[in-house]
């Protein structure tokens, strides 16, 4: 199966060893995002990944390039316009200390500043097998929103499978009736989805669903009215300072939920794309829906536990971890 | 209200990634003590504080006061004269493995060879509100012994707020008679002193009082003999590995007793320092003690998970925390 | 005398040891822009200094603040608002390989989007004795243009004086008619100013005034039609490989050139600043014109062998390099 | 007691900070080796210790002397012929990731192509009074077996305390037969050795002794069978997350098994041959079998909390630990 | 044109900062090798460019495959067996003191034990116009120098273009007769060859051609007797401590040679490959003479400026320095 | 011939990549001082050489112990006692900037405050065949002005040989009546000298001795004086900013003057103890002095090439350097 993510790239920039950026100098440069992350994770599966974008028409476009391609991910959709990269700095958290994220740049970045005429989304939807899109794209400008509609008809239209990503930020939105404005855009691109990722509350809360008797009955219809193929999600959960992570999903006929795992936290950035990654594999090997849970959310476990937000698991790495628990030295 | 403190800047060396000293080439510097710790935060909190110190009248002095103003603590009150700032290399623990510090030249330093003609106290009094002393200065030479007494009756007879922090350390006097030598300055200096921080150790062990029914009773007995307006600490203890702390505070008619808090720790000086921070901003803002002593201990747990002694929290950050347990991401 | 500059603050990102950005993930941050440079340096240089900008109302717009403090220049005169600073990405040359600048986001910048009513200009004017404004203000946007305009009106009006800096980039100025319209500009500005910083060039090319038989006439003219008071610059010269550095400065009835000196280069970005910020402590000392221009020269020579474009010189350092020429060890 | 080891330097390379290996260009360089670590910390006690080995006579090998002095190691015996040095790779494990080793040629290193002309036995025998063999030797090549056998024989010929670690890597030895070969190759040279460091497994799938009632009866079989004065070993448990550490020591008389101990992992690497050391200081001491395991077990804890495989802790630093549980600060 | 490469990768591990190797722990990691950096280079100009080679067939193979992709280098004549890489270390020189160079590992390489039927040559000869093989392939085993024949053969025969490069190493063949072995290996395989790059020294010394009564007249006469149809190279000059390098280039029909550039040297090795992949970019775009040696000379200039082996110049880079000497600043 | 060196261990802080202390946290620790430069490079050069010194008895001397066997110093006659070591920073100077230095800590120092009463001196005597003292030893404390006297004439007593570094820093000694205090304690000890280091300018303006016809005469009326075997030193020239060095010897017989040598410095500190390592191995040796003179001169030019004061030169790479000039890769 073949990948395509339209989506942002990111610079991301993180002071070493969970340093806050008062006490250093020193940063660690990445490039990162929804589609970044989920394509070389899946590139990192051995899948053919391509990442659907715009890059600034300088010298960081070219090492946004470099980067991509050190993933795995095929530079041959990447376009290169404008000036502008956005980016995010990350100062890590540890203990009770939560992750702070600051954004910079976002809507005037060559991404954002780029409409449909700025891609051949007609060589992405020939090119790929499956089209994932992230909900940013409908919050961040006009010409990302227009764009990420026009690419999800179109890939719909021509029987590929259509793989969309909530990722609703309440902070994103906070212009008077934008609330309304954004339920709107959701409502217009899920007909076009095979493949959707959220949780109950995006149902809720975006869609403004009312609450049914279960949390199962909720998702069917959700699923039931926009013809989704497959809804999944992770929940997040705490004992004490003890995070914890659980996957679930749910194809037209089955529903499951994953086991119940510990979070140790290296980076907490980036592992609902691990989890999206996992599935995605799942789904491009027909796996039961049983293993493929219990592959993503592994998946997503292990991504706390590297570095940056971008997953560099393998399949083995995963199944061997599964299969081995507590297994702590590899030689 | 503004903030002046009168102790010594020392330099911290550390290894970086807990690295031991026979293990690497690189070391971290950075600039701390007592009063620099309580200074800084308090000029996080947003506010006008001071540090009342002699720095060496060369590069390092320089590179000190560079560091105190990135704090955001004022330069006005700092002096430079002699050659030499105290320093100690901290080699950070990691889980069983306690963290090692090894001092130099505090005794010969620029602040332990100055006494009260190298300030002008006057200004000192005049420019600030609440006046912290660390107990330290008792300890080290004679001139800082010197001076300290010599500012806590100045700032106490002109009608300003007088801190002082017990900060005992037995180990640092070990000459013989040198512990009643000490138990004398510390009776000299209390009369002095509004706000007291220390433990029931300190009232047992140093002062000598004797054991009481209640802890209780025992703090009360203190600060009726001293006329002490507010008596405040912390008390850590562990169950196997993992280590709490617990706030406590005491003023003329109260008294509380924080949340008992697991802590994660990144880096393990500087928390007392936090905890005081976190007490005398409630005392300048009159917060009600709970939320007090909530804020301090909070203050003090998030020292924990910050690099350095000097504990770089806001307000808004401590307030977050504290409304949002088990927030772990912040965008 | 107290100084004050009217500037934008730009992020900073350098990868380490002259590597490529696609060589390293590591990025070295620092805070930095004309004004910065030349307020930092005054500050090295013990006058009062201060920062007339806008920085970001969030993590960065802090940092930029602890940066600029540890420079000691006077945090009063920095306004927080919206949430963008201008960055750019310096990859540092060697040898025949030039220095590869990258800018970011300086149009959506936070001081880029603000227009004279995000300052507190009657506070500036009163606070300062010399105004330093630089040229790129009238570049940037409509917003920092008019405020540009609209200080060094008021400056003049209370009779401070007005520092300029032609600064003028065709590269920030490629719009059709945009040469014009930056000619009025500076045309518009120049009359409040007293002391101007800048090169023959400036004076032809985009003032366009016409070659006239010397150098000096032509200088002589421009500083006639402005009623300039001084005019200084820098020349930059290579024989092979080896790059030079002298200075000029024109006052009402002197002129001088400085020696000419070898460049050892370690960082090629913010000389010009140095060179600036010397000829304004030779202005505020009232040294004779051929001690300013060699203490501005030699200060902008030195700062080509600090790292950053903040030059981190002291009056001190500067004087002791003069006065013994190919000094390597200060002990 | 003056200690001495048979067995390969190794070059050890490290990614900072828990990075994968495509995610950093950093490394950190360190000497390494069962025979190195267990000489290195016998150092760190105060004991004369010497690695007897083949280095590259070249760079690297100059470079590994430097690093084994470091530790304390004698560079008497050490020799230097061909060119080449074992390595291995450890990207650090966190939380479930597990730690992952790659090897680089071991068995063409200048130690794994060394037989016994290249060493001077006699000197070593006579120069140290317990001499230790790791069991790689035997797996790694012919040259390097046929060495050990040599050494253990001629150790115990001359009435030098032999002292064997069968570190048996099922995955070092894959080809076919190979495990029968080396099934002989343990058997022979067991009865040369005085001091046994290995588990249950080793004697029941390494040397097929058949399982009996008790693992105390099979070790006392084991012990009996090839007259071993002490066998030693350590059990890592693990409950949900949290990895556990025991050790055990038989004597001829005596048995003992040590506290179970919570481990904080920094480095997964060493903590046996930390064991290891801390069973033979209590050998060569003479001190009670239960003070000797729980020191060694409390060794071992602390070689976790340590980078690198080296383990860096004087008996000072464990005789802490043991007596004051849960100290995290020492000044 | 498309572009091949037939060699290893090898790892290089060097020092930051020309610190020795006994001075830090810290190394850098890069991938190298002559057919990396001059496809590297070549992918810089925008060419689709291979890398035949074998890379280990574990962690350190995916990790030198990512590296290759970031490079630009397509991955697909990749090939993965066994587990070794060769790599050296570069201990970097400053002024006098030279750069030193230590292997490892390089005759069991994965590479190295590789011959002809690990590869598919067919599908390299199918996929690219222009097949580059070193030298050192023909030295370092019998496997790799039955490869390089057999490549060179079969691209010759299917009307490829042929590059070789001399690459003679005395200090890699100092077996006794290996000499006269090597001459004869080199005299194979030179009539398959279109393109080489060598020295004058390289045709007296290893294929002991006569020195005739000029430069110019060997090399016609080494040209002839190959049919070879260009052939290039550089000579390194020196004046006092001043280093120097000037390209050659003879065709068919002409021969130029490039001005004389003075280097500033910050990294030693590389610059030949550099050179060359300067004169095939002239080559592909049929460049006059003159500006393909002018181009590749700069190109080698601009690789002395540049970390590492692997010269990441862009056509656009070289052609600005060109245009603009002494250019020291872009933005 | 076994050499011994009586003298300081200093800590060295030095920022990376020619930092300022106010531009970095970072700092590189190095154990250093004039007896461990040149007992280090002797170690280099294969002799067996120990350091006479009191190092702290706490971490840092551990430490430093360390540092000096990694060197090849042997830790023998190291001692233990007091808490204090001395430190310098260095922030290295770059093109027309000079490198700065700040001590702290000197006097009080393990070192400082110890006397003859620390030392086994008869040890130091009978284990080796030269002692060195460092002049720096007269200006310090009492206490090591009058163990070096002690020393010295120990040593001469013993018939061992006695090598001298004037070492004269008139900012060490600005005391009233420091100065002909000094000249007194340098006339003391230089009857027990053979081999001194120094300058003409030492002759003069320290011992006080008149100007005479030529540098040679004054030179041969010293070494009548005090019975000198060796006077040798180095010149420092400069023209522009290209530094040169010369060395000159003269022994009972004969006098030489090396080539002069451009120096390209990476680190300023350490030069002069290189060339009195260098004179050393020659004395040694018994080269004839020309050969002598060059090898320490070429070493101390290679010393500037090398980070940090300790020269970490081998006798191969000297000679590689002076029979090869220009050399600039060997592999």
């Amino acid at each position: 199966m073949r990948f395509a993510a339209f989506g942002e790239v990111m610079l991301r920039l993180t002071p070493p060893e969970s340093f806050l950026l008062d006490q250093t100098n020193e940063l660690r440069m990445d490039y990162t995002g929804t589609g970044v992350n989920i394509m070389a994770n899946l590139a990192q599966f051995n899948y053919e990944t391509f990442l659907v974008t715009v890059l600034p028409d300088n010298r960081l476009g070219q090492v946004a390039k470099s980067a991509l391609m050190k993933y795995g991910i095929r530079p041959n959709l990447l376009h290169f316009a404008h000036q502008h990269i956005g980016s995010y700095f990350a100062e890590n958290g540890f203990g009770q200390r939560p992750t702070q994220v600051t954004y910079q740049n976002r809507h005037h970045s060559s991404f954002g500043v780029s409409d449909s005429t700025a891609y051949d989304f007609e060589a992405v939807v020939e090119g790929s097998d499956l089209i994932h899109i992230c909900g940013i794209s409908l919050s961040l400008t006009n010409d990302t929103r227009n764009a990420a509609h026009e690419l999800a008809k179109k890939a719909a239209q021509a029987g590929k499978k259509v793989c969309f990503d909530f990722n609703f930020r309440p902070s994103l939105n906070t212009e008077p009736n934008k609330f309304d404005f954004m339920k709107k855009q959701y409502e217009m691109i899920l007909p076009y989805c095979d493949i959707v990722f959220g949780s109950t509350r995006d149902l809720t809360e975006l869609l403004q669903m009312e609450k049914v008797a279960s949390e199962e009955a909720l998702i069917r219809e959700f699923m039931e009215n926009y013809q989704v193929e497959c809804f999944a999600g992770t929940k997040r959960t705490s004992e004490k300072n003890q995070k914890q992570l659980q996957g679930f999903l749910y194809n037209r006929t089955e529903q499951v939920v994953s086991q119940r795992h510990e979070l140790t936290i290296l980076d907490r950035i980036g592992a609902g794309d691990a989890y999206a990654a996992g599935i995605l594999a799942g789904y491009a090997e027909s796996w039961p829906i049983v293993e493929t849970v219990e592959f993503a959310t592994m998946n997503a476990v292990l991504a706390h536990t590297i570095h940056g937000d971008v997953p560099l698991t393998t399949k083995e790495q995963v199944l061997t971890v599964l299969k081995n628990p507590g297994i702590d030295l590899l030689r």
